[in-house]
């Protein structure tokens, strides 16, 4: 398999490196072989290549069977008059890819419970998937831009939507709740956005071709509070991309910390793996950032673009007896817990 | 003191009667007399007139000195290609009255742990505001609608804001926080929004003008987990529409329950006054309903809009008192509570 690796900037390369050994590590016990390709992406990349994403870069990962990511951005490439940012590449990539449904599971590990800021009773039975548009909405719609104008300064970006983009995210989200516990929660702001109703009436068409699959609706300010007060009522969540990628973050306070949150973008060629979490500039070359994101997105690399199911497993089974043995790293040590590092917690795995 | 008194739909008019009690209270222990100017709004407002917002409310709220609100909406108005909603009447009462600054306080009821989520030590120390730009951004600009085209139907929503929008309500939060503890949180997505690189250069200018208080900026997804996660780092927070409707009502987990929480909207006249919470169509009629969010508003208004500052205190010290002597509405009862109705919470306050 080709796998191209991009580990961008902060502490996307130190991260990327220990989903990469577990990956090998796979290879070794199950026989494969996984042919990796190196490419810088984000900040590093501006500052090598002038641009946040080459060509060549953007080669390397559409011929690639799957695409391990880290994370880009960072103080050093902030500047809001910046004529590109690392960002753009990481959405070049998603948009060129055409990787429009970003799976992101949240499991909560019983071992962390010490570490959670939640009482242990609110994390019971919960097991949920977000699924979040990923290649379209505010992020992505023109006009999008500053202008000067008489009156001052005008910034305006575009949510624009698609019927058949809000078609084939929301299926992906009825196909996996039929999977699952056949409950799907649909996010919208339909009493104020039109984008919203689109995607509202859109769900509610096609509830009926999945009968096995309960629909129901949630608004985005009521979901962004329900998904902390009663987790475990959630299925399947599917959103668009802004709202998607705030109640993601919000959820890894489920899981005790968002260094234990990994994604895939699917639906595109090849499938994009990517931890939740960004760049960390704070712990970036400390050795310390928590690598279990980006192992379990290697996981569901191995899973969704290779077809690995049990080499899947068999790394998800890995992660859970690390937590289980009582190694942490410093996100998730509690008070008198000596925190294990990226490399050391890597190898374990 | 003309109050114009907007109930609303579903649980709305029966909190809202609390409120006014509130104020009813005050005027006798303080010699104020209040003329309390009833109107329609929202889904009844459909039913009763044909609109969400009729001109004649429209005038009695531009004359009162303040606006006791309610809540709009309900599945009753939900169908997607109703030409008008109930929220309709909420926004155009808002934009009228160019409430740009809605003010959110977030208290945390150390007798309320029991019923909060959170673990103890997680809530020590949270008192925070946040600040919500109301008037603008995706909520109003234009282009905004559902075209059929081609290729099936496309929705649009704009997020657009002038410098000088941000700026006004960015100085709300620079005062206040000027008035606090010294610190903003400036939130926006200055990684991928166009509006939010303009929001970020226009906070850090406006720094400049505050030397006393401290400026940080933060995203909106990890602001959307820390939020949660630290909360008592924050004291003043100030974020765009659609990010403060997000975060205030995922902040609610804070306070225990959505229903303790008041919110009062400034800086146009007059003074517009609701509780962050809904119309809850669940429970509306029961007489269960949680009064303390409309309460508070009263307090808020009494406040800000009448400069009844003792009054106020008052009332918020009612509030206090009532819950320290162990009362508790449905939404804060612990198993084994008997649970506080909405009129008699309103008689014990
Ligand atoms: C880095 C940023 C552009 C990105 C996003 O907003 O999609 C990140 O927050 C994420 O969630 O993957
Ligand atoms: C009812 C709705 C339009 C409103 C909003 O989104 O502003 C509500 O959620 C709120 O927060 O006041």
């Amino acid at each position: 398999f080709n796998i191209a690796v991009l580990g961008g900037d902060g502490i996307g390369p130190e991260v990327t490196a220990e989903g990469v050994k577990a990956m090998q590590a796979v290879g070794r016990a199950f026989g494969h072989n996984f042919t990796l390709e190196y490419g810088d992406v984000g900040g590093i990349s501006i500052d090598r290549h002038g641009t946040p994403l080459t060509d060549g870069v953007r080669e390397l990962a559409t011929s690639a069977d799957a695409v391990l990511f880290g994370a880009v951005g960072g103080p050093k490439w902030d500047d809001p008059s910046a004529p590109t940012r690392p960002e753009d590449g990481l959405l070049a990539l998603r948009a060129h890819l055409n990787v429009f449904a970003n799976i992101r599971p949240v499991k909560v590990y019983p071992e962390l419970t010490d570490s959670s800021v939640l009482k242990p009773h609110v994390l019971e039975g919960v097991d949920m998937v977000v699924v979040r548009e990923l290649t379209g909405g505010l992020y992505y719609a023109q006009p999008k831009g500053r202008t000067q104008t008489p009156q001052g300064i005008v910034g305006v970006d575009t949510m624009r939507y698609s019927e058949s983009e809000i078609e084939r995210v929301l299926r992906v989200g009825f196909e996996l709740a039929r999977g699952r516990r056949g409950k799907l929660t649909s996010v919208d702001k339909a009493n104020v956005l039109e984008t919203s109703r689109l995607w509202r009436a859109t769900a509610t068409r096609l509830a009926d071709e999945y009968p096995d699959v309960e629909l129901e609706h949630a608004l985005v300010d009521a979901c962004a509070m329900q998904i902390v007060l009663r987790p475990a009522s959630y299925d399947v969540i599917v959103a668009e991309n802004t709202f998607g990628d705030i109640l993601t973050d919000e959820a890894a306070i489920l899981a005790a910390s968002m260094g234990l949150l990994p994604s895939a973008s699917l639906s595109g060629t090849p499938g994009f793996y990517e931890p939740i979490h960004g760049t960390a500039p704070d712990i970036a070359g400390q050795g310390i950032a928590n690598p279990c994101g980006s192992i379990l997105s290697a996981a569901m690399m191995l899973r969704y673009s290779l077809g690995l199911t049990e080499e899947a497993a068999a790394v998800d089974r890995a992660v859970q007896t690390v937590l289980e043995q009582g190694y942490r790293t410093a996100d998730i040590a509690t008070a008198g817990d000596a925190a294990t590092g990226t490399t050391q917690m890597g190898d374990l795995v």
